[in-house]
Parts: C-alpha cells; sequence; structure tokens
C-alpha cells in the first residue's frame, strides 16, 4: 500500500526548493543577472584547495581495493581516530574514535539519532524558528515536535518556555547553533542555563532528556563570536556535524555523530544509533570521502565572502528600514517582513525579481529568510530593490 | 527513551561480521596466509580503471561547487538521462531519466521503497534463502517477512509455495537475482511465472502486490546466462540497483531506485519513494560518485578472477564430496553442511582454519555460505583443509 505520508512528502517541494525552481524559470526568461535568488543554502565558494588535492592524492596513491571498499559500519578506525583528536585539541574534549559514528551527511546522523533515541507517542521540543526538515524526521519516528518559540527580538532561547515545555513525553531537546534560518549563535549564558534545566528536568522526570546538537554551521561565525561545545554542558548530547559547509561539499555526504563520552548508558546509545543507522539503510558512509577527513579537519572554505555579504545586506537593510536579526553565523539573514503576511510580502518581493524564502515553514510567522551564500556582486545588484521593495510599505 | 529494537541491531554483529572479525584475530595469531576467509561479500577485485580515471578528471576539469554541490534530491538530472539511455540499449526497455530515484546504495533504495510502499501491519514475502537486512529493512517499517523456501535441489523459486504465500495483508515480494548466498539466477521461465502469479494475485485480492528487484549483482554472471529484466514481465516493479559490485566500489554508496514506466499510480509510487528517502535523511546520493556514473555504465570490474574461484571451488568440492548449489552468478558457493546443525559446522571448520558462514541467518538452515571474493591462491591453498574437513563426516 502506498504510504500517504511519504507520498506528501515526495510530492510538496519545500518552499525554499520551490522558491529555487521559480527562479530558474524566471532567470530563463529576463536573463540569469536579473533576478536575485536568495532562497538556497548551497555554499557558493569552492571547497578549499585540500580538497581536491587529497582527493587526487588518494586515489592515485591507495589501493582500489582498499580505498573504494566497505568500511566498518561506524566508518574507517583511523579516520575516527583524527577526527576524535582534532575534537579534543580544538574544544578541549577527551572523545575517543569509538564515540563516533561517521554519517550520511548531518541528515543521515540526526535521522539515525532520533531513530535511536525517540520512541513513537513521544515529544522533541525544539526552538523556533527552526530548519524545516527536523520535523519531517521526528515525525517519521511517530514523535511531535514542540516548538517553543525563541525570544522574538534577539532570537535567543527562552528558556523558561524550554523548561515548560519539556514534560513526561519528552524524549530530547534540538538545538542548532548558528542557526538556520536566524544566523544566531546562543551564548554561553543561554547553553549554560539551558543544560542546567536539561538536568533539573531529567532528575525531575526521572528519564534522561537528550540534547541532539545539529552543528553544520560550526565553522562559519564571525567576529569574535565563539560556539559552545555541547557535550562540556551536558552529559547526555549527541552532537550531529556535517562538513557540508565548512568544507563546501554538500552534496558529499559526509558526517558524523558524536556520542558524549560521559553519556549515562553510553554503550546503550551508541548501540541504538548504529543500530538505527543498519535499519535505515546506510550501510557506511562514502568510503573515499571518510578517508578524505583527516587531512581536511580544521580547513574551512572561504568565508569571508559570507561575511562581506552579511555586513552590505544588514548595513543596507537597516538603513532602508528593514527589522534585522544581527547574524552571528551561518550565511542567513533573517528579517522582519513590513506585513504580518510572510507569504504575501514575498510574493510583492518577487515583483522586484527578489526571491526570498516566508519563514513560515521554519515554525513562525511574519519574518523571510535572505540566503547570502551568493556573489557579493549579486548582493550589491540586488540593493536598489529592496530598497524599492520596503518604500512600498512606508506612509 | 532508548529504542531495543535499534539497540539490538547495533549490538548484534551479524553472524558474516563476527565471523571476519574472527579471521583478523586469527590471522593475528597465526600469520595471514593460515587462515582460509570466505566469510564477506566485499569485491576483491579492483574498480575498472575508467573510474578512478573519471574521478580524477571530474575533480581537475570540473568547478568545485557544481561538483560538490547538491544535486536535486533525485539526483542530478543529466546522470539519470544517462542511466536511462543505457538501461534502454541493454535490456529493451523505455524508461526516462524521471523513472530514476539516485540513492545511497541499493541499501538506501530497498529502505526508501520498503518505507514507500509497505506500511504497518503489512506482509513482505522473500524467497529463502536471502540476504538478513531484508529482514531489518521490512521490520523497521513494522512489516513482517513471510519466507518461502526455494527448491532445496535447485534453489529455483517454488512458485506454488509464493501463490499461497501471498494474502490480503501482502505488499510487496523481494527478489534477488543472481542471489546472495546461492549464486542463483531465476530462469525466464520461473520470472514470468511469478509474474502471472502476482497479476492474478493483484486482480484477485483487489490490490497492487509490488514486486521489488535487489540487483547488485546483475553484471556478475558466468557462462552464457542471462538475467531477465523485471520491469519487462510486470508492470509494478521497483529494481533496485547498486554499483557496488559491478564496478568494486562498494564503500562508496551508489545506486538508484527503478520505477517501471508502466507502473500503475506511476507519479503516486515515485513520489513516495523520493518522500521516503527524505524522511529517511538521505537528501541526496553522494554528488561526485553521481557524476562518475555516465562514464562507467556497461563497465566492469574484471570477474574473470570470481569465475575462476568459482569453478575451482565447485569442481573441487564436488570431487571431495560436497554438495554444492552450482552458482549461475554473484560470488558465493552455498554448499550443504554434512551434519543438520550448520552453525556446528562451521566451528568444526574453524579447526581448519575455514572461516564459513552458516546459512541459518539467511532464513534456511543446514548449508553454509562461501564468499569467493577472493585471491585464487587463497582458494587454491585452502582445497587441502576443505578435503580434510568434509573426510572427518565420512565414514
Amino acid at each position: 500500500m502506498i504510504n500517504a505520508k511519504m507520498r506528501e512528502l515526495g510530492a510538496k517541494r519545500s518552499v525554499i526548493r520551490e522558491t529555487f525552481e521559480y527562479g530558474r524559470t524566471r532567470k530563463a526568461e529576463i536573463g540569469e543577472d536579473k533576478v536575485f535568488d536568495f532562497s538556497l543554502g548551497n555554499p557558493s565558494v569552492p571547497a578549499p584547495p585540500e580538497v581536491n588535492a587529497e582527493l587526487v592524492r588518494l586515489i592515485e596513491c591507495e589501493s582500489s581495493v582498499a580505498l573504494h571498499g566497505y568500511t566498518s559500519a561506524q566508518g574507517d578506525a583511523t579516520v575516527r581516530a583524527a577526527i576524535a583528536r582534532y575534537i579534543n585539541e580544538s574544544y578541549g574534549e577527551c572523545v575517543n574514535a569509538d564515540c563516533l559514528y561517521m554519517t550520511v551527511g548531518a541528515a543521515g546522523a540526526l535521522t539515525a539519532t532520533l531513530t535511536a533515541l525517540v520512541c513513537e507517542g513521544e515529544e522533541v521540543v525544539i526552538p523556533s524558528p527552526y530548519f524545516p526538515e527536523y520535523k519531517v524526521f521526528v515525525e517519521r519516528c511517530g514523535a511531535t515536535v514542540v516548538a517553543v518559540p525563541c525570544d522574538r527580538q534577539t532570537m535567543e532561547l527562552d528558556i523558561a518556555a524550554i523548561e515548560a515545555a519539556i514534560t513526561e513525553r519528552c524524549a530530547a531537546v534540538i538545538i542548532n547553533s548558528p542557526n538556520n534560518p536566524t544566523g544566531k549563535v546562543y551564548s554561553e549564558e543561554s547553553i549554560s542555563a539551558l543544560c542546567d534545566v536539561l538536568k533539573r528536568k531529567s532528575a525531575q522526570l526521572g528519564k534522561t532528556v537528550y540534547l541532539i546538537s545539529d552543528e553544520p554551521y560550526r565553522e562559519l561565525v564571525y567576529g569574535d563570536v565563539t560556539v559552545p561545545y555541547l557535550t562540556k554542558y551536558y552529559n547526555n548530547t549527541v552532537v550531529c556535524y556535517s562538513f557540508s559547509k565548512s568544507l563546501s561539499i554538500p552534496g558529499e555526504r559526509i558526517g558524523y555523530a558524536l556520542v558524549s563520552p560521559r553519556m549515562e548508558n553510553f554503550t546503550a546509545v551508541y548501540q541504538a544509533i548504529c543500530g538505527a543507522g543498519r535499519a535505515l539503510g546506510f550501510v557506511c558512509a562514502p568510503s573515499l570521502l571518510q578517508r578524505l577527513l583527516p587531512a581536511c579537519l580544521g580547513k574551512t572554505a572561504d568565508v569571508t565572502v559570507y561575511d562581506r555579504n552579511r555586513r552590505l545586506l544588514l548595513t543596507a537593510l537597516t538603513e532602508y528600514g528593514y527589522e534585522c536579526v544581527s547574524p552571528d553565523g551561518a550565511f542567513y539573514l533573517f528579517v522582519k517582513a513590513p506585513e504580518d503576511d510572510a507569504v504575501h510580502f514575498c510574493e510583492v518581493a518577487r515583483g522586484f525579481e527578489l526571491l526570498l524564502v516566508p519563514s513560515d515553514d521554519f515554525g513562525c510567522s511574519g519574518y523571510v529568510r535572505i540566503s547570502y551564500c551568493v556573489s557579493t556582486e549579486q548582493v550589491e545588484r540586488s540593493l536598489p530593490a529592496f530598497k524599492a521593495l520596503i518604500e512600498l510599505y512606508k506612509d
């Protein structure tokens, strides 16, 4: 019998994809440079040179059978050891290779972790706005998302509201910092307070409430912002990481789940994640991509382009009268729509060839997301359109 | 809450993996060349030269952002068009790019297809012996495997038994030819009869019974055996294909699901498979590996080594007194254990440093699987051990 829910997921394009596809059509109609597409979070800068150099070296120097063969289901042991060392040196942690499970991107890490730790009928608390696929992943486990709005001025976590939302049905909280869509990096103070709540609630409820940290944007931060490493604040944390954005290789699907070495029932949690990966059909993460990693740890694509775009947009849009959330990281600018209906506002914006994504699917109404992982030239050329657009809403 | 089923799947190594790990330990103890490991189905011949040449060309000539960027969720359109053309030329089909959904290996194709087409409480009929992960994948959908033994002499499908096993709860039948673990290629006569049953049963029951064809070994056939292309016999077929074995790149995780262009409710089925892939966290198949494919369609690793091993083993073991299923394809020899308890027989075989896999986890007792994707030299050196082993059971 065709699964109706799956059909719906396959039939209904996300609003992000829909906007992107509209952009492709529109560009064909009026010309590439006349359309300002800010819809997709697809890195626009090339991978650091180490990526291609190491790929070629591996292909030319390693034995084909070893290089392209199955790794263990957890991932190549040498690769996991190198990543563990890097995490320990970078964040003062003390993880080892056996805390790591290599995955097909952060999405694969999230679905394996949720399948392992969230049972049917349970709830997952997520600060909103949030990346729309979380809802898809949580609901496939037969669980429900409980969205908890962030502070609408600062987009910081609302700790009291999160505490109130954690009931005996709560299996986990998902945190995403730097955040998609707001660009917010939650402060150390917020993280500390959140983790205190998780400890208190777990004790009160007599069950472990897990913290799942989705971190594809960890390295994309601007200025002197630091991103707290969550296992250091709460033992029952699983970090879901992807190299998609840091190395500009989003199509290659390589990441990991890291189980804190101080996790309660560590072995059971780690085994359940491996078992879930197996049951979902992952077998192992792509072997060539796994083997690429030791040479690329700590390397990042050139994020100065994103920072330049960020400052350009933030300064100009604020000057024109937009209310923007100042982004600390990622490559998204979250802007208050000058009318209540963000979907309608995006339609009006299309009249100016500006392709923006309304916030409704992010579990939050009244905003738009601007993905600035585009050329600086596109940003510069788009500014008059942004100016003309907001003028419509004045007086 | 930790999912107990997932924990069990992560904790309990498959008997194949367990045997392989035992072999690693044993080799360290007594020397690499003293242990005859026939446990794993990991290709032992290198990828055809076109694979590495094309990978290097892509890395050196294509733009990094395009090469390593997200493809559409279904997979790169040019790649899908090339595969569709290849299928049409090779099998006289008339599929197009939009029948194909690129996946993270055949396992990813199977989990997406089963999630799309099998609902909780339904049944999936599978001829036994069968690849053990089918059970894991089916049960994760909340469904049950109904195993239907093949003819124990020929390992051909038992059509009457399959017909009897298809009830109103049956969602699909999984076929795997060339078969793991028997090496059997089902004859055209069998396939034709099976498809007639599926048509008749679907009409009788007033529901579509899907045919899922798992085909990672399609190109690994010996002599003049041909493998029928199943969409030509039954419209409601999904082919789950992998390049793992044909190109000797099992770790790279690249394959596809093909929905027959004449599938009833084609759009709904295709959308449900895409939706399931999304919900399982696949996002897209690895982009570099997708882009490799157009240059490698129809190429295969050098399978003459497997054929040589097959003939050596079949001739020698038969001569020693073993009862073997003559394999038409794949790289497995299925042998009747000379005692009822195949697990015990495998323990006895370990005394001769022969590492074999008992058939119990394949849904069938009393046999062992010998994976002959090893060096011919290993096969030759192992023959006296096989001879001595069966002598124990004579008199």
